[in-house]
């Protein structure tokens, strides 16, 4: 009898032993004492009813030989003796060298061997190397399954020590203390204020990027606010009183629920960084993250408070609850034509993909500014006002500026350039990694693009040798309305690695809808604070052997 | 007594001798017969009355030497009788190897040695080699002075056969005999269709392109319309009935006049063809020019017969009166979204620069759509019509349309891209020409930016050095309403020319309010139409010794 040991994601499938009749294939996980459970058992495919399709697994299986030996090897050696370790022992094996070990509750698990077998990819168990396993579960609900549990045990190889609990969050005088928990598999680039970016390979997983990935960019500590007693100051126009919202005040007003991709100017500075330094936090390609917010909507509120369109150019400008030492918020600004207009659909959110903002994304209430630049979409909102010049705040008026090449600290003009609010066309590539090691025969290449201002992403081309030749990409996705793409499209492409190659440059470039397109190269758009950095993306990946 | 001969351009004085007081310097044109005619004096500088200012001035002039000893050469050269030539000798004349020829009225003149003296600079005269100059001094009314006379006069060689009249246009049966006569300062890329552009050194001469040099981009023969019994076709949504309007129905509508650049989706398709074949017309950089239009507001007219914004998505259809020989129309489409929307200016344009429109621009109606490529300001307007889809024209849907650089006419999809609608950023270089010897002392760089769907051109960067550096170009020209920037920006570099270069290649790229830019090389953008054309411009000139 063969035992089959499958864990049931796309891809990959293990075994031990595999044992089916000609109807029905039946699929048990290899327990550390390795007995045939039956409650273990799952129809093989569980919707498929025909019987042929268990004879195909079945030899998609008879030839993973070597993966087969190399599991029955495993078996035998989850079966020593528990032993008991500490965080910081776990912790510093988080590499092939180490040995990679990971915590789900109090066990600990040595899956050195097991990653290059993990379903997702062994990148994506990397992220959890060292730690705990539990976000990436709650993340990727696919594993909290009793087989998936079942895979696991087999890598036990002890307990945490009972004492070693996580380090505590007592309260100091750190003004980051109440800073939230976050997701360890963010890339953090600066923690005080934290500012951390999902890694390439999670960020294009889904579409529609979850909560605790997110990237977050924070200017300051976040606040703590208490959603009973939270007010949004909204100044009326001269001669009328002010609005001061509660949060129930702002759900009486129409729900609207819009997919907005968010980005920080920030992304992809380290390539900019590269060339020559610059002023910012090393975002990589991951200061981009989409969501499906909802919230009043900006005009419905500016209208209520009694404002409206301006002869002259008039600005609504906005102040976080998030501020300094000396008290000074976070400010920005937008235009009062875009915040009046019902087609630019910017919202005052409270929701974030179907729950309240996380504290990290503005709780209770932050602006969301479709096509815009993230430094626009206020956290933590504690006041919109109309006024007739542009914020003041040191970030509408004295960063977040694009500038010529040839500007530096000494010449920077910052009165001479305007404020970024819609983004140029970005595209990037988020698998394969850059300097990773691609299979022979054929390769597939994911990535993400989008552009500012609603609009939409019409085409992504993919060259595998430096620029000479190009493919075009699958884009998928949400189809964008008219004028309203206010989210990215993910795109893929899979193509054959062409024969005899070592090595491929792989680029992708994207066009929008007025054909605007990525320049080719970082020097020519390189600038002081290293912003808007939308230059083609390119990876240099090893080709196998 | 020195005698000053100037003609009352800025920059270059011309002197044969210079008679001036300290307190009023007065300059006189030497003409042929070279004797002092007081009726010409005109005092210097009119408006300055500092005296210093003549000192100055003269101190300029002595430092003329060598001008003044040729213009006395030429003067005396100039006294030789009049001789009888046909308009064929003349045109035979338009090089510096045959000597450069032109005539006004029935006058002949050899200006070979005049023309790099020409106060407009040689390229500007060189224009008119070989023919007329009437249509030239119509463009620029400087030189219809008695002074700028009197220093042509010095140069007449002889008089026109009195036989030798212009060719006659008489009617025939070619569909394109009915044409109307043309500017000879246009380049023309194709006579049937006409299509042609303004030389790089007139484009950028005015902010507001003359109506004589505005590009023209034809499809079919111009039509010969009779103003008094032109009507507008405006389809009325279902239940309604059409409106059929007059002129005179169109001028009581309000007027609205606003400046808008045009550019023709082929703009710089030069630049793609010398890469790769393409199909379409030759243009260089001059198939894009700006003028100030007058006309009904299109929101205005549909509402008038009773059509507003459709839930789903909807396309305003404009059918032109030039057909081909099978009846069929010029036909284009805009999304109704845009052609309602107050704030997007489109037009249903009756003058151009003060003046009805001109034949080839559209007399007596055309559409003008700020920020949206050439082809959808349809000409000769007979319909408008609101439809479900796009035009069902060849030229919406099988045509101007922008394609990955990888897709030839084996495996072209023309319903796979999206019909161009806003352009992309833009810019060009117009002074020097590209393989001109520049002066080696200072440059001045002159070109044109723009970008499509009102966005603002925010920058120009120039480099001398093939791109490794860069200076921020000056931009002249009417600053742009936020979101309504439909003009482009002239502007300007002047720079020391870097010591030892013996030639320079010059590069410019534009930046606009989106942070857009141009991409680096043509070959990345290259596409089987040749439309899109907008990576840097490039020009290659010799430094001289």
């Amino acid at each position: 009898m063969l035992l089959l040991r499958k864990a049931v994601f796309p891809g990959i499938q293990q075994a031990c032993r595999l044992k089916s009749t000609p109807s029905r294939l039946c699929i048990r996980v290899c327990s550390t004492n390795d007995s045939f459970q039956p409650q273990h058992r799952i129809p093989a495919f569980s919707g498929d009813n025909s019987s042929t399709r268990g004879w195909r697994v079945m030899g998609t299986l008879l030839g993973l030989g070597a993966v087969l030996a190399y599991h029955d090897y495993q078996c035998k050696a989850a079966q020593e003796p528990p032993r008991i370790y500490t965080r910081e022992e776990v912790k510093s094996h988080s590499s092939p060298e180490t040995g990679i070990w990971v915590t789900l509750g109090s066990e600990v698990f040595d899956v050195t061997e097991f990653v290059d077998l993990h379903p997702g990819g062994p990148s994506k168990l990397m992220l959890a190397a060292g730690g705990p396993l539990e976000p990436f579960w709650a993340l990727y609900a696919v594993h909290d399954q009793p087989h998936v549990r079942e895979v696991l045990a087999q890598y036990k190889i002890g307990e945490l020590s009972p004492e070693d609990k996580a380090p505590s969050t007592s309260k100091t005088s750190d003004p980051y203390a109440d800073d939230p928990i976050r997701h360890p598999a963010l890339k953090v680039n600066s923690q005080r204020p934290f500012n951390a970016e999902p890694p390439p390979e999670l960020l294009t997983e889904n579409y529609i990027t979850p909560n605790p990935i997110f990237f977050t960019r924070n200017h300051l500590p976040v606040p703590n606010l208490d959603p009973d007693t939270y007010r949004l100051h909204v100044v009326g126009p001269p001669g009328c009183q002010s609005l001061y919202l509660s949060l129930d005040d702002l759900y009486r007003f129409p729900k609207h629920e819009i997919t907005v991709t968010l980005q920080c100017a920030g992304n992809r500075r380290s390539e900019m960084t590269r060339l020559k330094e610059v002023r910012g936090l090393e975002w990589n390609t991951g200061a981009i993250s989409t969501a499906r917010w909802a919230g009043a909507r900006l005009c419905d509120v500016l209208a209520q408070a009694g404002h409206q369109l301006s002869e002259t150019e008039a600005h609504v400008c906005f102040e976080g609850l998030d501020s300094d030492p000396t008290g000074t918020a976070y400010g920005a600004s937008i235009p009062l034509a875009r915040a009046l207009d019902p087609e630019a659909e910017v919202l005052l959110a409270y929701e974030m993909n179907g729950q309240p903002l996380p504290r990290d994304h503005g709780f209770p209430v932050r602006v969301v500014v479709p096509g815009v630049v993230g430094a626009r979409h206020v956290k933590w909102l504690g006041k919109v006002s109309v006024e007739p010049e542009e914020s003041y705040s040191h970030w509408q008026r004295r960063d977040y500026k694009g500038f010529s090449p040839s500007v530096d600290w000494d010449t920077v003009d910052f009165d001479s350039a305007p404020s970024i609010q819609e983004l140029p066309v970005q595209s990037a590539i988020t698998q394969p990694k850059d300097g990773e090691t691609i299979e022979s025969r054929e390769v597939t290449i994911k990535g993400y693009a989008w552009s500012g201002g609603g609009r939409a992403v019409v085409r992504v081309d993919v060259s595998l040798d430096g620029g000479l030749t190009w493919q075009v990409a699958e884009l998928d996705g949400e189809e964008q309305r008219p004028r309203k793409a206010w989210a990215w499209r993910l795109w893929q492409l899979q193509a054959p690695v062409p024969a005899g190659k070592k090595e491929l440059n792989i680029i992708c470039k994207a066009v929008d809808d007025s054909y605007n397109v990525q320049p080719d190269t970082v020097a020519p758009i390189w600038n002081l604070r290293g912003v808007l950095s939308n230059a083609w993306h390119r990876i240099h990946v090893r080709v196998a052997p």
